[in-house]
């Protein structure tokens, strides 16, 4: 079928200009047409994929989600040991601050969204759309944290989950906005990580049940 | 001097009209025609205060900060002890979530400027113009809670001002995205400062000088 994989190729062409756009300078003034011409495409040919410019914007993010955990997935994948519930943290977490091309370009792309996405129930919709599983992953990492005595047993898997991921959103908007570097957004959310991973030696477990190494006990509790 | 008072009222008027349709629907379609019909005056009288979009976006942007600086000393002000470092924290990060209508429409007008900010040279200067200050307040605060033993030692005031700072910032953006409510952001928030306000539990002051305040730590450890 050339036909239809012709089709997807030009919508993911498109869906790139888009992002090109976005990250090279917002996407406040940009209508089809400047898409058009990045895509090198006519409006018209354009306007056969994507009949209005919301839809248009609807689609590059769903890809820009799927994206992101691509990229997470991919470093998790590249680990050449087992990791413990705080590499899979740092490394999830490292991978959403803008320290190489592909993140800082989601980061500038997300950020071209965000202001639309707050007004706009759709795009909402998607903007928010990976977060349930993003902290599903690292709430379930943590209360691996927490049963292997590296964590402190009285935090909260949930919340300290979403507390990581707004320290990380934060710390990169300050990142966008020049405040400091991707180096210094990273040693920060390592020095957090640290702290919470420092928590355990104050608060172990209150059962008085030892400590396990979470290496050893991948398989139930 | 009645007609100066009257520039100053109208470039407030103006400043207001923009703040509201940041608010309510975003910048990023908006022009001079727009703000000047929400304002109630002539396009022509609004050129006569701003000769361009992006003036007017400036003045407003430099004073939204000025007001969300003037909400956390208000409220710092109306607190009737001297509080502790713990307590101007918490009041101050807590004026910055969107609690309240006016944090909110800070919070809502300044999402609609990020993008802008990120991609414009002038916009970021002022956007970023106010963290050096807050991080130095809430610094100096954390410096006083660690000379005060209600913070660990090995805590860095500088890094831990910053990481509230983004923490906050993420907070905010994920109410915004409604992934959260604003109650819950705060929960969340309380969280990390009694994480934060109970590390000094396991690393005491190293120099063994006696702590100086005794409300945060009633009875040892």
């Amino acid at each position: 079928m050339p036909k239809r994989v012709d089709h997807d190729d030009r919508r993911q062409r498109i869906c790139e200009a888009l992002w090109r756009i976005a990250s090279a300078r917002g996407l406040y003034d940009v209508g089809m047409r400047d898409v058009a011409a990045e895509a090198g495409m006519s409006l018209g040919q354009l306007q056969h994929y994507f009949t209005s410019k919301d839809e248009m914007l609807a689609v590059a993010l769903r890809r820009l989600g799927d994206l992101a955990g691509d990229r997470i997935r991919g470093r998790l994948a590249r680990l050449t040991e087992p990791p413990t519930p705080r590499v899979v943290l740092r490394e999830s977490l490292t991978e959403m601050l803008p320290l190489n091309d592909g993140s800082r370009i989601g980061n500038l792309v997300q950020a071209a969204y965000f202001e639309r996405a707050v007004h706009d129930e759709r795009l909402r919709a998607i903007a928010k759309d990976g977060i349930p599983s993003l902290r599903a992953l690292f709430a379930d990492q943590l209360r691996r944290a927490i049963d292997g005595g590296q964590v402190a047993a009285d935090r909260d898997p949930d919340a300290e989950a979403m507390i990581l991921i707004s320290l990380v959103d934060g710390l990169t908007s300050y990142v966008l906005l020049e405040v400091h570097t991707p180096e210094t957004a990273l040693a920060l959310l390592d020095r957090y990580l640290s702290a919470l991973f420092d928590s355990a030696a104050d608060h172990p477990v209150p059962s008085g049940e030892p400590h396990k190494d979470q290496r050893a006990r991948p398989a139930g509790r």
